[in-house]
């Protein structure tokens, strides 16, 4: 897996939901379909009065996320911004080309009122509950190095008891000296964090 | 269309995605299947260690996103709190005969990492785009009553030149002495808002 594989999945997925953060700092979600790929980059399409726009020029963050057929959950955080002024029309032609349900929700001259955000870089996760183990990885992309630090790391403090292990449900920790998790096929679910009796577990 | 209809749509999705907000104040996203419904209720699991778990406790605003087959957009607005102490393993042992693939990820007793939360109330947006024009409602349940104040509004200053019409995507404004805006097939798009000469036009 990589972050072209990963991006090519979301592509063929097709519906997204794009999380943002209101002016309230709640989370809010929506589906878009309205997007153009290109080989390490994506293009969306939305209406400038919307909240969602409001939240993507004030704030930028966003978080969007795939469920494939394959049951992989393909999650992608980025920061984004409008793409520029004189690319707007060539990408929003583009997009209404790709998708002519389009032009039934904005006809004519009415697409004027939208607006092309880019994405050029990000972090993306996967991660399919399908497999066993399950299995997850990180992968970025763009101008993007910093992976997501999540999940649990087991440090020197360990005394070698096991307890981790044995409470793990997917078994993804190797015995030693020093006992460790592999990252791969963690849950993050915290099992091996409340079991351990030297309080070897941290939280990364 | 109603809260209920909303439910059991959602229900038949299955997969959902819900966003939270983590404590960066950055959007968070994730798949979700492990779900219980109840008449006006949904259960869903997740475990203790996890970030969407500590984004849960700390805050507890969540919104709830599905996409059925026939192109709808449900969206649930609601704040979840963790089922009642004894009601844990109750909600557990559902949840995990409802749908087998879980004992796979948390095999035996490791299931225990496990937290159930529980909405009992909230407001659903439904928004339909596959119709002609689209579609859009607000339905509440449970103690919630407040609706979500979204879109546009045409104000006393009106002069009904009719620009705002012209320009809608969705013709959903209605001509009159002060022209109006139906709601129920608004896409919020701003182009009335953007039209309109006389500034009558304000965002809710």
């Amino acid at each position: 897996m990589d972050a072209q594989t990963c991006l090519e999945k979301l592509k063929y997925v097709g519906v997204l939901a794009f999380a943002t953060v209101d002016q309230e700092g709640a989370p809010q979600i929506r589906n878009i379909s309205a997007i153009h790929y290109g080989s390490d980059s994506m293009y969306f399409f939305t209406a400038r009065g919307k909240d969602f726009c409001r939240e993507l020029l004030s704030d930028g963050r966003v978080q969007i996320l795939g469920y494939t057929k394959f049951k992989e959950m393909i999650r992608l955080s980025a920061k984004v911004l409008p793409a520029p002024e004189d690319e707007q029309e060539k990408w929003i032609s583009t997009i209404f080309a790709e998708q002519p349900y389009l032009a039934n929700v904005y006809p004519g001259d009415t697409r004027k009122i939208g607006i092309v955000f880019q994405i050029t870089g990000g972090t993306f996760e996967y991660f399919n509950l399908g497999v066993n183990p399950i299995l997850r990885g990180s992968y970025t992309f763009g101008d993007v190095k910093s992976h997501v630090k999540k999940g649990y790391r087991i440090t020197e403090s360990c005394i070698g008891c096991g307890n981790c292990l044995e409470h793990c449900p997917q078994c993804c920790i190797e015995p030693g000296t020093l006992y460790r998790i592999d990252p791969t096929h963690c849950l993050h679910c915290g099992a091996c964090f409340e079991s351990c009796p030297a309080g070897a577990v941290e939280r990364l």
